[in-house]
């Protein structure tokens, strides 16, 4: 393995359950009652492609200009509920130990800047790694585009990364790449259903994964 | 089986992602960092048990005082993020099913009254129902003691009793009290996890169980 693509929220960055409960008060707010383990369990796709898959759960049509209307809702939400960016235990660390390491890696995000700014920060990624965030490709999660531009924007081949995520989106996005992935616990999915989307090995959390970097063939 | 034993938060109410985020908040503002996914696999314990153990983790130990402040600074949290209380899907109609069938059941929770009036208000809960809140027993899920404190307020024997829930506290106390339990997905764990609990059967909610009695020998 040569490279990792990472994800954001829930592998590095402790936002998944603040990002839940804001599209749970955002979608009601809206007249629609979408329960939160739903949303959960979306989490990770594109805002617009989650909003219409799940108000078609519901058997609804729904407008473009309502769902951006919920998606800047959600973000003023977040940024209410969780005023403060915590990275996950041991992320800062793994990012740092690559470094060190020189090993390739980079960020691939279906967060949108500016508002993804402040997890980079407190998490300490500079001008100096590659981010390819939601706005940089023509889909998001589940499709491979995000890991795709990722890999070629560090200039190595899709065989020779390995994602890293938390959600099963992630995960398959990563197969349709041609790339092995890692599952991480930390955005709450369950072991099971991260090894079933094709996690090459599931670990709780960056710290976790960190002290097992030469089980997928990273040796420091 | 003869009576059915409900948890509250996330089997019938939608509100564990706001109880998560709560208490992401609470612990935070007390200077303590516990990740989003640690509290939502504890959810569904008491808060008092949930809080030393999510601060054990830590490395910590922690005084008394400072646990009641941070379980009141949560319940205000969940107010102020979560104005509203939204039944799960199938949730009123489940009830209703089973007064016309005359099934016995009761509700079982790790919560407190005041805190849950406003759930069981939305849910029609009367005061026809056998409802056993946190206060009423000595130690809270995974102890057995609600659900044992239930079943004898029902009037049944602890093998005629199935429990319904969505956390793996829920299950676990369930085996222990010696009684069945199902599980519900709409509290976000993954079916594995509940299956791996003990569950008999995992439905997605309790909607789908509402279709599915037949399943567990509830005949209407």
């Amino acid at each position: 393995m040569v490279a990792l693509l990472f994800d954001l929220d829930g592998t590095l960055i402790d936002t998944v359950y603040a990002h839940v409960l804001a599209w749970q008060v955002a979608f009601e707010e809206a007249g629609l009652n979408i329960n939160g383990w739903r949303i959960h369990r979306r989490i990770g796709m594109s805002g617009g492609l989650f909003t219409r898959a799940a108000v078609r759960e519901l058997g609804h049509e729904i407008e473009p200009e309502r769902v951006q209307q919920m998606k800047r809702r959600h973000g003023e939400l977040v940024d209410q509920f969780l005023p403060r960016r915590c990275p996950l235990p041991g992320a800062v660390e793994l990012l740092q130990t690559l470094r060190e390491a020189k090993v390739t890696f980079g960020i691939a995000t279906s967060g949108t800047r500016p508002e993804i700014n402040r997890s980079l920060d407190v998490l300490g990624i500079g001008s100096d790694v590659v981010v390819v965030d939601r706005n940089e490709v023509a889909r998001a999660k589940p499709e491979p585009d995000l890991f795709l531009a990722c890999q070629q924007r560090l200039g190595v081949r899709a065989e020779e990364c390995c994602v890293v995520g938390d959600a099963v989106w992630d995960l398959l996005a990563a197969r349709r790449a041609g790339m092995m992935s890692v599952g991480l616990l930390s955005g709450g999915y369950g072991e099971e259903e991260l090894y079933r989307a094709g996690a090459l090995r599931v670990y709780r959390d960056a710290e976790e994964f960190r002290h097992a970097l030469y089980e997928i063939g990273i040796r420091l």
